[in-house]
């Protein structure tokens, strides 16, 4: 894949303390594991499933666009 | 993964049209093959690396939140 100027960050700590949320909290709602949880909010997944980011948005009651913020890079 | 009552559309064709590029043209643009350019398309794709939703952003000159709409199932 050619030289992208950009990056893509995943904001799902932001959106969950906004929330109130502990991760356990969200790994639990989600029906995900801590491991899951911690490794999405460390930048550490290198992907997303859609139904991911579905149950993500459902739980955080937000939009997906509120989940991803595009950074120069 | 919980029932979830939402689900996750992938806008990549609204958004290539828009720019006025052929499925071939986005490929070659993101050196990605046609096939998976037609599969994103298509909603067969189960997953996307951030990577990929990078280099969509960048050469589509859009907002992820452009590329995702949340549909209420």
């Amino acid at each position: 894949m050619p030289e992208t100027d950009v990056k893509i960050m995943f904001k799902l700590k932001e959106l969950r303390t906004n929330k109130g949320l502990s991760q356990e909290g969200l790994a639990r709602l989600c029906g995900m594991s801590l491991t899951n949880v911690r490794k999405y909010e460390q930048g550490k997944m290198k992907s997303i499933p859609f139904d991911t980011l579905a149950n993500f948005c459902s739980k955080l009651e937000c939009q997906p666009g509120e989940l991803f913020e595009k950074v120069a890079i």
